[in-house]
């Protein structure tokens, strides 16, 4: 299987480096095409447009930003469609609009290329250590054809169910983590200025039901003022408007969403887009 | 040591009858007497007014619904106060005001009697088990004396400081667990409306960076529609009005406090009291 990797940002990256030591043949594409160079160094070959490298391609890996990057990578010109023979897949692991990735998934289709909507959990850490969680949307068979990909990449890995329960699944995921996030933020702020000990309040509260994932891992990283990202507040931001606008179109009213995404886009506001996610905390301090 | 028991609901009769299984000769008081039969039969002697009750013992343990219902059962008639020897020792482990806790404790001290405040988090299976979480606040001399008191109740358990210091982490903790547990109900009811299948987002979810106690426990319940409560709607109202007051007092702005006070109060409203904390989810139901 010759697989053909498109997006080589702090994610793309090292997911594509995982591939190649798993032993996949893999050829690569970036719009910045320095970026393909650490990759070419470790036996990727390099192609000059996404038409060129689909050409060459049984199933290509795609993971950028936003829903419009999706599309222009894919149907833009000298995108990917041109290039796609009948038979092959696409796997889009970018967080994306779950509504346009069922309408790329039924174009793609009319020229026989199946596509796997499969965005991922766990920041540049899990992406470095191959441990992501992986959400996949779409065709049962090509999803069991793509699996050798997906164990390079993660252990997590979930079949969601048709095209676009993949992005629906991952949009579940960054409701409840953002709520998550915006608790340990609220529970370190009144901590602080009731004047308890944060190590101790860290201790108190993660052993018992109001344990998280955040509390443990970036309650610590608040308590010392680190806001270097793990995952970049701009980032968060654009996948609560996702949810936001997938909440809409449900017609469904979700507050604490409604919150997390007037806090983020408030910090995006403020200048601090590139801070790691816990930095949100900045917002309330003087 | 003789310990006495004041206040045997949910939490506080597993936790008396730990206590002595544990080995402590234990006196209790209720005010429902009837609910003092059951310790009675494990060997506790049951007092018929706090008053009794603080006469033959060395240390009291208090641990009622509200504010007003530990400062009836310190300084009411037939209180508690007017029992309590020079050198004796309470320990509240209710949720109240941590202002009120101070002053209690600043009461108490001037008639020699020493009170630490530890409220606890794990539930009524936490209470059964042994196994809760204590956030202690108060002199630390005493915590140590009452250590093997605590020993015998829980499992995790942090001196946090001087008096006032349990009650406020115990709040923080209060903030945290209502904000993860709102982010499990819209992360529930957003899979639930898109049409996801609810045993795979629970596992595609729970496993990264969005996980929670609150989503691994209550989310299931959830999803099977199970609303009976670990704890219930009513207290967790009670705690939220507490943290509120005392982000008031300490001025500071805690939106998504202020969200799930306002959500856990019109559950109360709409007659949700009596169920499970995670029945908050029957507000969008139709």
């Amino acid at each position: 299987m010759r697989v053909g990797f498109a997006g080589l940002g702090i994610m793309g990256a090292p997911m594509a480096a995982n591939l190649i030591k798993a032993g996949f043949t893999l050829g690569v594409y970036n719009r910045t095409a320095s970026r393909c160079e650490p990759l070419t160094e470790q036996g990727a070959t390099a192609y000059p447009t996404p038409v060129a490298l689909a050409a060459e391609s049984d199933v290509v890996i795609t993971i950028v930003s936003d829903t419009s990057d999706v599309e222009s990578v894919l149907f833009g010109e000298n995108g990917l469609a041109s290039g796609l023979k009948p038979g092959s897949a696409v796997i889009d692991m970018s967080t994306i609009s779950p509504t346009k990735t069922v309408e790329f998934s039924k174009k793609l289709a009319d020229q026989q290329v199946s596509m796997l909507d499969a965005p991922v959990s766990g920041g540049d850490k899990g992406a470095i250590a191959g441990t992501l969680s992986i959400m996949v949307g779409g065709d049962q068979a090509t999803f069991d054809r793509c699996r050798p990909l997906f164990d390079a990449m993660g252990k997590n890995i979930v079949y969601t169910g048709p095209s676009g329960n993949g992005q629906k699944t991952k949009l579940v995921n960054q409701v409840v983590g953002s709520l998550n996030l915006l608790a340990m933020v609220e529970g370190l702020r009144m901590a602080e200025h009731a004047g308890l000990d944060a190590q101790k309040t860290l201790d108190a509260v993660g052993a018992g039901a109001a344990g998280s994932w955040m509390w443990s891992n970036l309650g610590p990283r608040v308590a010392e003022r680190d806001f270097a990202p793990g995952f970049m507040v701009r980032l968060h931001q654009k996948d609560l408007r996702l949810a936001a606008e997938f909440a809409g179109d449900l017609g469904i009213d979700l507050p604490g969403t409604t919150l997390t995404h007037e806090t983020f886009t408030k910090a995006l506001d403020q200048g601090l887009g590139d801070e790691g996610n816990q930095g949100i905390y900045k917002l309330w301090e003087k």
